[in-house]
C-alpha cells in the first residue's frame, strides 16, 4: 500500500492527512492557523500537525508528501507568501517541511497552491475525473483555478498558472486589489457580487450577514438587484473561461468554492453569457458543472499533486480513464 | 537523412516543401490559391504542388507530412474551413492529402493551423528556441497564435489552442467579426488599427493605402492621432499577453507578422502597458521579443509540428536545448 502525506495551509486552519490510494483519508489532524503571530510560531503549528501525522503506523509507508498552500508562492523556489499570513513571505516552507525530524530522507514535499491542488483532487475523484483538459476554479471571497492539460495537472513554472481570477476581462475596468485593471476577482468574487448589490441599493435582512449568500438568497427571493449582481459576475466569469477555452482549449470547466453554493442562481445567468464570450466551434458548449469535492479538497488535492509529481506508481491513478 | 514534407495553404497561396533535419527547404513550389474557385479546384492546385515535391528524389525518405492551413480548422477530424477560401468548408484535407497516390502508405497527415505552425517555426529555430513555456503571436490583418507548454507545442484537442485573438479583453466592447464583445482581434489586428486612425481623423498620404504600416509611418512621424491607434492596440494586446501568463505561465512572448514590423512604434507601448496589466511576481517581466522566422515560418513549422507529432525521432529536434 502507497501512502501520500498532505498539507493545507490557510489563513485559518493547518490541516494534515495521510491519504491513502483511492483517496480516503487514513488519519486527518488539525490546527486554528495563528495567522496574525510570527513567522517560527506559525512553523510550530504545521510541526505539531507533522508529529501527529508521523505518530501515525501509516506514515512508514509514506512515499511523498504534498502541501497545498494559499498563495501567492513559488514552488521552484520551494516559498510561500500568503495574503492572509502576513509574516510569511518567500517563506521556505518546503525546506522547513523537509527538515522535520521525521520527514524521510531523501523525500522532497511538493508544494501546490490551494486552487491548483482543488483541480488535482476534482481530477483524482471528482468532477473532472477522467477529464484531458480542464479548468477548475474556486469562486469564494476570491477567484482562483486550476489547469489540467493533455491528461495532466498543469500548475506551471512557479505553480501558479490557472491565476483566472486576475486576468482582466474589462480593458479599462476598476483596479483590483492586484493592480491590475478589471481583473474577474473585481468583478465575480463574492466580495465583488455583495459589494455590487449593496451599490444598488441592496440591503441584507436585519442581523444577517451582507455576503454573497445573502445576495443569492435574495435573488432567489426576486430581488432585480441582487440578480443584477449575480448576472455582472457570470458575465465576468463567462468572459474569463471563454478565453481560457480559446487559449487552451478545454473538455470542462469546474466552478467550487462559496459562492458556487448559489447553484442556479450563478450557473444559470452563467450558461447564458457563456453564449456571447464563447463563440467559435471549439469553444462553443464546453459544459460547466459544480466542483464535487468540497471537504477536504485541499489535502486530497495535495496527496494528488504529490503523488504525481514525484512519479510514485500512484502517479498512474491520477488521471485514470472512467 | 530525414526528410519532413510540409503544405502551407492560404488564401493567396499554396506552398510546399521538404524539409530536412536542420530546417532547410530541399525543395520548395507554390501555386496561387484559386480562392473563390469550388473544392475540387483547389483541391488540384494542392494535388499539383504534392506532384512536384512527390517528383524530388528527396520524397522518398518522407517520414512525415506537415499541413498548414488557414483556420479555423479541427485536427481530430482532419478538417478545414479557412475564412478566406469559401468552397472548403469542413473540407477533408487530411484524408484528400492521404489518398494523394504519391503519399506514402500508413502516412497520416499532420494537420496544424498556421498560428500553430508559426509557433512551431519559432520554437525549432526560432526566437522561441529552447524555450519550454511561450506564446507566439501573428498580428497582421487578423490576430492568431500558439502556444508551447512544457517543452512542447500544445496545439489542443482541434488543434485551435493559442486563439489569442479571439479571447475578450473588453467585457462590453464592440463585436468583432466572431461574434463575441471585445475580442483582441477588434481591437489590436492591423485591420483595427488603421480604423482606429481613420475614425480620428488620420488620412493616409495621396496614392497610398490607408493601413496599419501607414499608420506605422505616420506614428513615426509624430501623428498623435496615428500613436493613439497603436497605443490602443498595444493596451489590448497587453491585457491578453497577461491573461495568458497568468494562466499557463510563459517565459517568452514571440510576436510576428505585418504589425509586429511597425517595431518599437508597437513594441514600446506594448512593453510599457505590460506594467499594467502584468503584476503579479510571475506575470511580471516575461520578454516580449520580435519573431525571427518570417519568410516560410508555416512550411518550416508545418514540418517541425509533422515531425513531432508523428515521434519521428527528429521530434527530439523540436526542442533543442540552447
Amino acid at each position: 500500500m502507497m501512502v501520500y502525506g498532505a498539507l493545507d495551509i490557510g489563513g485559518t486552519k493547518i490541516a494534515g492527512a495521510l491519504v491513502d490510494e483511492e483517496g480516503g483519508l487514513l488519519v486527518r489532524v488539525e490546527r486554528a492557523t495563528p495567522a496574525r503571530r510570527p513567522a517560527q510560531e506559525l512553523m510550530d503549528a504545521v510541526t505539531a500537525v507533522l508529529d501527529e501525522l508521523a505518530a501515525h503506523p501509516a506514515w512508514d509507508a509514506l512515499s511523498c508528501l504534498g502541501i497545498a498552500c494559499a498563495g501567492p508562492l513559488d514552488t521552484a523556489a520551494g516559498t510561500v507568501s500568503p495574503v492572509n499570513i502576513p509574516a510569511w513571505r518567500r517563506y521556505p516552507l518546503v525546506e522547513r517541511v523537509r527538515a522535520h525530524p521525521r520527514t524521510p530522507l531523501g523525500l522532497r514535499p511538493v508544494l501546490v497552491g490551494d486552487a491548483v491542488a482543488m483541480t488535482a483532487a476534482e481530477h483524482w475523484l471528482g468532477a473532472a475525473r477522467g477529464v484531458d483538459n480542464a479548468l477548475c476554479m474556486v469562486v469564494s471571497t476570491g477567484v482562483g483555478g486550476g489547469l489540467v492539460l493533455g491528461g495532466r495537472l498543469h500548475p506551471g513554472r512557479s505553480g501558479n498558472a490557472g491565476h483566472i481570477g486576475h486576468i482582466t476581462v474589462d480593458l479599462d475596468g476598476p483596479l483590483c486589489a492586484c493592480g491590475a485593471p478589471g481583473c474577474v476577482e473585481t468583478l465575480a468574487s463574492g466580495t465583488a457580487i455583495a459589494a455590487h448589490a449593496r451599490a444598488a441599493g441592496w440591503t441584507a435582512p436585519a442581523g444577517t450577514t451582507p455576503d454573497a449568500a445573502a445576495v443569492a438568497a435574495a435573488a432567489e427571493a426576486g430581488d432585480a438587484r441582487a440578480k443584477a449582481a449575480y448576472e455582472r459576475a457570470a458575465q465576468a466569469l463567462a468572459a474569463a473561461i471563454a478565453a481560457t477555452t480559446a487559449l487552451v482549449e478545454l473538455d470542462l470547466v469546474v466552478i467550487g468554492g462559496g459562492v458556487a453554493q448559489a447553484g442556479d442562481t450563478l450557473f444559470k445567468p452563467l450558461r447564458r453569457r457563456m453564449t456571447d464570450y464563447a463563440v467559435l466551434d471549439f469553444t462553443r458548449d464546453v459544459p460547466i458543472v459544480p466542483a464535487r469535492l468540497a471537504l477536504d479538497a485541499g489535502l486530497v488535492g495535495a496527496a494528488a499533486a504529490a503523488s504525481a509529481a514525484v512519479g510514485a506508481q500512484a502517479a498512474q491513478v491520477v488521471a485514470p480513464r472512467p
